[in-house]
């Protein structure tokens, strides 16, 4: 599944349409900013109450103002509107700096900038086989700081993504600096052993998935046996099931690893059924503090 | 000295007077990108080869393409012109997305954005009795890939930056998360103990400031010792002498850090006279691979 292709057809700043943004965007001067990235079905926005609770959550730990949910939920839904399928990112900022350097004036007016994409070409062909996935070279730097925010300083993953150019593989394994097995460079990962779910743990780096989140409730509600922590290299390499999982594509299912084929899907299966309601759009309930 | 103060007198986009960017750009996106802060008097920006230097090494790790220098020299120029004394910022990032997503498509146009502001107040009464510093909460994070970069990923600053409102504080020093002293949020540090100069390496983390590199270069040339090393609490604890560097203001002196009195500036003082030339304005050679 190319992930990557598409330009927006519409981009809304604070509401508006517009190609531009301040040259004092914060967003640009320091990543100062936050951002999520909506499936959209049938001219609606998937998972919304998630996205919102997320950038919500990342706005306090950036000591940012609590957002207007309400204006990024408007500004969501209009650009959803209308499309069979459609992709949203927001970007939220800091706004335009008030002053040079990096101190928080307070008096800053946060910027949204919405974008609207095309959904991809289907994936189905490729993922009969299972995705190729590598291991990434680049190690994750950990800080508590900034672990699970779904930021804008995403340089460790544009270069983690530098690292090969093969179209035929779909994703990149990132390990922390400490060795703690972290995400994919745009997908949280998990992992089937002796038929217990296990997830890497994102209290050093990292970022909470909303579909992390779905799954995670999908197993519980399914009576799957699942776990946060930390996983190691041997974790992964004992791994009988591995698969990712991201707001746009749910779950896809790992079929290669490093030239390592993995054919067991057992658990894959099941709760790629459990959440088929949630990516064709239906509510989600998941409860507050799941993941 | 009150570096926060001031909005630019005049930006240019890619040589054009121009306040907005493209909402696509991957500056905004991911912080892809790179910056550059100097200091300009009598019309002429000041260190301008060793800021061209180190934004040329910046983009071959960032794997962007090599920047156009002239260009860059000559936007640089046009907005140092004319003033007595101005801070141009130039940020050059790889560019608006061609495509969603971290992967680079190598055909991205790099954008360069220039900007002027005011040079703020002087700061000479404040050095009188040095500067007031604090010792950060947050630590820096560590990453071989990325350190030494001066990249548009600014959060960690940003954050260190909300811990403090105080305006009789300076700035605040930084460890890593492994224990070693690294920087301020926007300055190197330096440390005298018996004689001997000592500043952090930055093969983890911290930015390899160009101010840096023109005091370790006039250390060696007055024959004053000097060392890049590992630094730890300790060696923080038991400095008799600590100053800060940054390109805008040279060499500040650390009277008070977390309460402790400094009041050594021997080297301080001899660095100060050994650099007053190049703040003046004056060429500074400082050889290839100096830092």
């Amino acid at each position: 599944m190319n992930l990557t292709a598409g330009s927006p057809e519409l981009v809304l700043v604070n509401g508006a349409p517009a190609d531009q943004v301040s040259a004092l965007e914060r967003g640009l001067h320091y990543g100062d900013g936050l951002f999520e990235t909506l499936g959209c079905v049938a001219g609606r926005p998937r998972l919304l109450e998630l996205h919102l609770r997320r950038l919500a959550r990342g706005c306090a730990r950036l000591r940012m103002p609590a957002p207007d949910l309400a204006a990024i939920a408007r500004e969501i839904a209009q650009l959803a509107g209308g499309a069979d399928r459609a992709i949203v990112k927001l970007i939220l900022t800091r706004g335009p700096a008030v002053a040079r350097g990096y101190a928080v004036a307070g008096s800053e007016q946060a910027t949204r900038i919405a974008l609207r994409y095309p959904w991809p070409v289907p994936a189905d062909a490729i993922e009969g086989q299972g995705l190729r996935v590598r291991i990434a070279e680049l190690a994750l730097s950990e800080n508590p700081a900034t672990a699970g925010l779904k930021h804008c300083n995403r340089l460790e993953q544009v270069l983690a993504r530098c690292e090969w150019s093969d179209p035929a593989i779909a994703e990149a394994l990132l390990f922390s600096r400490g060795g703690a097995l972290i995400s994919g460079t745009m997908s949280n990962v998990f992992l089937v052993r002796d038929g217990v779910l296990m997830t890497p743990t994102l209290e050093l780096c990292g970022v909470a998935g909303v579909m992390r989140e779905v799954v995670l409730a999908a197993a519980r509600q399914n009576s799957i046996a699942a776990r946060e922590c930390r996983l190691a290299r041997a974790d992964l390499d004992a791994a009988e099931e591995i698969f990712l999982t991201n707001a746009l594509t749910g779950i896809r299912w790992v079929g290669q690893l490093d030239g390592r084929t993995l054919s067991q899907m057992t658990l894959t299966r099941r709760l790629r059924t459990a959440i088929a309601p949630v990516l064709a759009g239906g509510h989600c309930a998941v409860p507050e503090g799941v993941a």
